[in-house]
């Protein structure tokens, strides 16, 4: 089984086949962490609700907590009006980010001037 | 002036020069949408306090709001641990989608089984 066809009609993917996933704590919030996904991690991720990506840096797929147990369970998952950024809803168990902070965006504030 | 050479050093774009941004309402939580900077809109983002982006498909410079009136006025903003991403938190006029909603994420639910 592939990622249904419906769904892959409305994705536009980078020239690298993949897309951008924003993910966010669906309690709170929190805006986690960005990764991205081919169809194949979409389509896994649907299917098992387990956050599944595409690792540009390793080449290869990434059930995100598999090694580190900071798993993340889908509660839902959104497209944009241009299919081509995905939103992702989880239950983040720990530290999304594997500095060990909670998000990816805790430790890098950018001045702005004026607000 | 330019970008902040500090900041330009931490940023890792991809090919086309370019970075992308998560755009949240700062009070909400609320995913607004995701656009695209380079260093030059990145700059005047942090300067002028309004969220400026580059557009990839008129291939150029675009002051979210200047046609809309829909205008993000930005309250912080952050890079990710790894430099290749935006988070700015913004406070929306109106609608952020082109569309008319709220978000752009509002319309494209994506069926999540199990959850």
């Amino acid at each position: 089984m592939s990622l249904d066809p419906a769904i892959a009609a409305r994705l536009k993917r980078t020239g690298d086949g993949l897309v951008p996933a924003i993910v966010q704590q669906y309690d709170t919030g929190e805006v986690l962490m960005l990764a991205w996904m081919d169809d194949e991690a979409l389509h896994r991720t649907l299917t098992t609700g387990r956050a599944t990506y595409w690792s540009r840096s390793r080449g290869s797929y990434w059930v995100k907590g598999d090694t580190s147990g900071h798993v993340q369970h889908v509660r839902s998952a959104a497209l944009d009006c241009d299919g081509d950024t995905i939103l992702l809803k989880v239950d983040q168990v720990g530290a999304a980010c594997h500095t060990g902070d909670r998000t990816c965006f805790d430790a890098d504030e950018l001045a702005v001037n004026p607000k």
